[in-house]
């Protein structure tokens, strides 16, 4: 399967995929984790890294790894009210484990539930302050009468791992292209299955190219996960020259980008330009220190040029960690299309590049070498001739062709195409210093 | 009386200042300068400085002395039309002495009315240039008979002194914040008995604080005093990394803040943040070089980083320069609410600083601190986490807490407790060269 | 006639000059061109300039030249269906000599015609392949019948010369400001002859000034001409501080500015400046590479502070290249509002300046020396004193007055009276580097 020339196929591929993902109960560390990424495995050539619990990352320490078997609230008769075989989402995640008797008084306390939602579970996590709980409908607790309820949590909390998936493409330079999803989320699939699918089908598309960035896939565990990474390769997040983090990329709505903390980092500028290009509906946001592991990338001792690619942003739709957020969320169109933009703004950060006219002294005679009409006097020069025009009259070693798009109001394709012509017809060249990487056209850009 | 606890009562104690002030016939010169500064001097500890008329001060020299006793118009049989004992305004200031009599005609072009408010007596001045006049109501210019009227003026024009008040609050470091009003109108009440009022208020709140800036409050006259003051000062101009002209601060209107000639100065900066925060309405003026003294502290060899704060700005409401802005005009709680915001600004000055994290590289971890909710899924970070999380990721050396503020859309006193517990938590520190004022801040923005 | 003085007389001296012009067939090259600046010659000392066939400029050739006698289509009886004797636009421009019968669906491929407007005669062009063609109204196209039809072109395209007028008017400095028109269409009045004829008024005028700058008129054929004059002036380009490309100047729209392709060059401001000022609804664009000798002028190599001028753009007006781009199309009270625009440009251009004042700290006082009402207290500043206030405010040495104009949102006009009484009074000076040229101007500007 090719997703670039193929997209609904992949839209189908990337619903069979979050799928077959949705029922295995994913937290921070744990064997739900590591079956996430043996599926993956089958699609990609992940390396999985583990991490011993107790690991100082930064200012963190890698926690113990939590593994659930069993939970359940039970009338004192032995029947489950509530049972975690039913749905991941009804254990608070990290819960430690108990086995008791109590009154639902006592009980109360240690239940979560969405009133405004009374269908719905919530899903809540204690990873850092040890706890347990459970989370159920609203309508269930209102059946709840008083007695006794028998609580059982059969669940480890113990030294262990956490666990991550990495791959990298290499490419012809050191500079490097980062794309981050997290992995912790269990049965939820806007928030985490769509990024999780979509990166999938991205690093797929790569392998069959041949880039000119590295590109670096991370599957991880949100926060502590992206932090382990960070503390794991200080020396390499100089050569990040592009980052997305991936989420929430297959409800209905349009396209939303937060920018990196600089925003106007060259990944900002691309990803502005795709979405502008785009027929969909988007919003472009700037940088706030709240969301997805963006806050680890954007922290300011290291604030990389990393942004943020979603559909419908965390929090801002009703079913947003919750039972509702399921596969039903899911549509494989908009799945395939933000998979179509990823590849758009990865066309752009490979094929960008900044160049100097040979002839820079007026214009060079396109018409006898056949890129220009020949009968003049028409109304308006054409889309092409205007993108050759264009491509000529920036080719000054100052503005690079995502530059001349944007000034053009033209796509980045159609420049490139333009510049493409030039080259073949020796009009162009590239110029010294950015010919061999999208960073040095970057920096000649800033 | 505490006007921060108090704004009620500091609304109230204004009115009753303004009332005391309103009868005196305050000019450039005079014993109602010195009348005024008396009962200043009642509530703050004023320097009042005295410099002789013919001292050269910059390109102006101190004018004469102007006192005067009586001032009328009367008939032949003696009944007095016109005169000064009703009002203040009823003499155009700087009048010459004269005792004759006259014929209407000739009287006629030495009498200034306002046609289009036949009931209000103008203000008009003529201080540089010898002259007399009288101003009375439209209506009274129209009752007048041809005939012969009796003209008298006693009064003084003679070499004595210029007479201007200075208040200076010392604090940690020599920059300076300096605040300047006119005391040189009679009884007007919008138009400088309110600037006067809230800025003596103004200084008794900070008389109550150990401030890091150096304060300085000017009571002085328009022009020929900012002149004089500008020149005995010309050393310590350079000091002056914030400053604000007061004027027209009781009337019903919003806020109006008139900025520097520089425009980005962080007085500017500081003032627009609290305006934006406030529920007032309000209005953000380029500078002009017209208006109050922040004409000549902005004269492009002195460029200081002055503006002007006003409700209704001059000339823009109907009653400015005439005998309708008087005490009626005034309403004690827009007095107290413009000290409240001058507080507020003081506040900020006060308040900013630059940080750096000492944990820049990815985030602390705040919840084993205390800083952070332990629970999360929840759908969005409450007010006081994003105060966290936004005063960490800017603690890069680079951005002011102003900026913070600024850049997260929160009130800057949000963002100042954050860093305050991040202090506390170690997690912050004072960006070298930043630490101790808010000038030093000022260029580390710039 | 003194353009200035009567624009009156200006609208109707540029018509007659257009009149004149009108039935002459312009090419890039020929006799026509030669006739056109004969004509010009009786208004302008313009010098003529032959550049032989074969001459290398920039990556061009100049082409042979084209003179043309005769061209008509015929049927097979004589009877002339389409002939070059009743509009120059009946033939494609560098039409080959030809003389052939063949019947309709031969002849077919080289008739062009515009369906959409059946009565209206296309222009084209085909200079650099070698063709030829006839242009007709499609109605006439419509009526041709099968048959034979006899095709006679009796043209010479051999090598010759290109020919362009120019006129320089010296000035004090060797800053050169640069105005270009094209001179090869054939009968069409506002994409050529409006320019023309404005171009032509407005070197008489500035004849009877003495300017500080170097004027240059260029009368060129598009493209080719002004890459000929490029090549043959290299040397002479760097001095070029402004320039302007006119061209439809004579219909009933507002004013179109093109920016020069730097976007911020003086004559940007400086005619967006006078565009805001004036009553006519106007209109602001960024450079593209499309248009006329502009193109040329602002190719990365020259990148020439050259921007165009228009009232309706080429190809915006539906009679744009076609023969309904008739005399009827100019209105002269817009060819004269069109003079009157460039007079207040060139005013600007002359009158800028850089200026200090001579006591820049505080206001100096202007109503000792006659410059200021002494009677103060008035509800608002006149314009006068405003425009006074600002040269002073701003005559720091860095901004121009045109820089003070804008910001005072006064006509340059006003301001540069302003400073003229300032320089009378001996308050303000030329700042040093400033005093001599507005290039100097511009540079400290910049």
């Amino acid at each position: 399967m090719q997703p670039g020339c193929d997209l609904a196929g992949a839209g189908d591929a990337m619903m069979a995929l979050a799928e077959e993902l949705y029922p295995i109960c994913r937290s921070i560390t744990g064997n739900g984790v590591r079956q996430t990424l043996a599926v993956l495995q089958r699609y990609l050539p992940l390396e999985v890294n583990e991490v011993p619990s107790g690991t100082a990352v930064l200012d963190w320490t890698v926690p113990r790894e939590w593994n659930i078997r069993e939970a359940y609230i039970a009338h004192e008769d032995g029947t489950r009210i509530v049972d975690f075989g039913a749905s991941n989402l009804h254990i608070v995640q990290y819960s430690r484990p108990i086995d008791a008797l109590m009154p639902l008084a006592e009980l109360r306390p240690y239940l979560h539930t969405l009133p405004a939602q009374p269908d719905w579970i919530p899903y809540r996590t204690s990873y850092y302050a040890e706890n347990w709980g459970f989370c159920l409908t609203h309508s269930q607790l209102s059946s709840l009468s008083d007695g006794l309820y028998r609580v059982v949590i059969d669940a480890d909390l113990e030294p262990g791992h956490l666990t991550y998936g990495e791959l990298a493409i290499p490419g012809e330079s050191d500079d490097t292209v980062l794309f981050s999803c997290h992995i912790c989320h269990p049965s939820l699939a806007n928030d985490n299955l769509s990024g999780i699918a979509v990166a999938t089908m991205l690093a797929r598309h790569l392998q069959t190219l041949r880039p000119r960035h590295n590109y670096r896939f991370l599957f991880i565990p949100g926060t502590i996960g992206s932090l382990t990474w960070l503390a794991r390769n200080e020396d390499k997040v100089g050569r990040i020259t592009h980052g997305i983090v991936l989420s929430c990329l297959g409800d209905a709505g349009g396209m939303t980008y937060k920018q990196s903390r600089r925003g106007s980092a060259a990944i900002d500028q691309i990803v502005a330009h795709v979405l502008r290009q785009d027929q969909t509906p988007h919003n472009i946001r700037p940088f706030i220190p709240y969301g997805y592991d963006e806050r680890q990338y954007c922290s300011p001792g290291f604030d990389l040029p990393v942004g943020c690619l979603m559909r419908t942003p965390n929090g801002e739709y009703p079913e947003y960690h919750s039972s509702a957020d399921n596969l039903s969320l899911l549509r494989p169109e908009r799945l395939a299309h933000s998979l179509a933009v990823l590849q758009r703004i990865v066309g752009v950060i490979e094929g960008d590049g900044v160049y100097r006219s040979r002839n820079p002294k007026g214009e060079p005679q396109l018409g006898r070498r056949g890129l220009y009409a020949t009968m003049g006097g028409q109304r308006t020069a054409s889309y092409d001739q205007m993108a050759l025009l264009w491509a000529l009259n920036l080719a000054d070693g100052r503005h690079s062709l995502l530059d001349t798009a944007e000034r053009a109001g033209l796509p980045f394709a159609a420049i490139r195409a333009a510049a493409d012509a030039l080259l073949a017809a020796d009009l162009l060249e590239p110029a010294v210093g950015a010919e061999t990487s999208c960073g040095g056209a970057t920096n000649l850009r800033a």
